[in-house]
């Protein structure tokens, strides 16, 4: 029996690999973060794919929810209100230095977290969405910052002591936007319910850096976007 | 300016490190987590030494609160209250194995959390109470664990891929119990609010391993415990 978490925000990267993971191990837990971020909005809608991915792929998924308020430590357009978020910005300056979206070690307390739920419930591998996209921007978002933590969460969980390391998986790591789609369309996958908006509307604001990179990699992909198709305005 | 952020639960050794970092740092921050413990007096009772230190010191705090619910987690005597802490277990028993107090990977978030708000707060070293006693049960307390969660810190954060490193301190780590104290009382260390039992009850209750690890190290220190003579009890 092959098991593996998926974190899962219900977004473009993270939908691509729960669908991959559906298709590549036997059981499937996610788990998803209220962090009382901006776009809480995004957990409704990622509720709504799991039902999906479960009618498409004939399997059940156990989904986790953590609550963590990192307003408690603020510094972010993500989680502090009184900043705002940067809106149509060009591709070359989204990827040019670190972006005020970004979460004071964000995925480190998330990995942290779902090394812990995946300790609880005996199971080996997480899966997360990083990739080569963000890597520019987001430094916990690179390979580097995962291995070091992979090591980390093995010297330091009970399972790691006891030689049952976990691997930290990282299917997206290598591709870009446009390339993720086309892996998820490979797989299934169904973006109808999938939002990546930082804004937290019912639609997409389609100027904000997620809007921005999401609308290049469906027309790179030469996809339509499925969320935007479904609210008939693609 | 050299500055610090203490993790700091207000226990023997947190109070320890808070102690010897006031000698050693000028601006010392400290980050205590309410993670729905069982013991959640010690945040109480940790207030209390904080304001005894800043009187002893003549040096003011930044006290920061973080909470984390963990029984969202679970699998654990300390988060779990249907789990049952042991009781009079001898020392060896004690050392060794990994107890059902251990909260899984209950370091890792917390150095995750507190990393995020040293980033958001500049501060460069953080200081965390891990010994070698906990080291047999504990696999979160060990070095190996540490070190490599520095590299993983300093790969994932803003402020470390700009080239301002964070540094793990670990001033207790090769250190016994009656070590610990006898540093502590070089620093002037004041325990008389310091609770380390896992009860959670008001008067230390004896019997859990926190409370017989810390008698012995008073004993052997061949000090009293200052919270025993407040409350006459020594």
């Amino acid at each position: 029996m092959k098991s593996a978490i998926v974190i899962y925000s219900g977004g473009l990267d993270s939908t691509t690999c729960l669908f991959w993971a559906l298709d590549n191990f036997d059981e499937i837990q996610t788990v998803t973060f209220d962090y009382n971020q901006r776009h809480q909005i995004e957990i409704d809608y990622s509720k709504e794919t799991l039902g999906l991915a479960e009618k498409i792929k004939g399997k059940k998924i156990t989904s986790h929810y953590f609550s963590i308020d990192l307003s408690q430590i603020g510094g972010s357009a993500l989680t502090d209100l009184s900043i705002d978020v940067p809106k149509n910005r060009d591709e070359k300056e989204i990827e040019s230095y670190i972006p005020i979206t970004y979460v004071p070690f964000r995925n480190g307390i998330f990995l942290s977290i779902t090394a812990a739920i995946a300790e609880k419930n005996d199971i080996t591998n997480i899966i997360g969405g990083w990739n080569m996209l963000d890597y520019s921007g987001y430094p916990d978002c690179r390979n580097d910052f995962l291995s070091a933590f992979e090591s980390a969460v093995n010297y330091g969980t009970k399972r790691g002591v006891e030689g049952k390391p976990f691997k930290i998986l990282t299917p997206l790591l290598k591709l870009k936007k446009s390339e993720i789609i086309q892996l998820g369309k490979k797989h299934k996958a169904d973006y109808s319910y999938s939002y990546s908006c930082y804004s937290g509307k019912q639609e997409p604001c389609g100027e904000c850096d997620a809007c921005i990179l999401r609308a290049k990699g469906f027309k790179e992909a030469g996809v339509k976007d499925d969320f935007l198709v479904r609210i008939g305005k693609a």
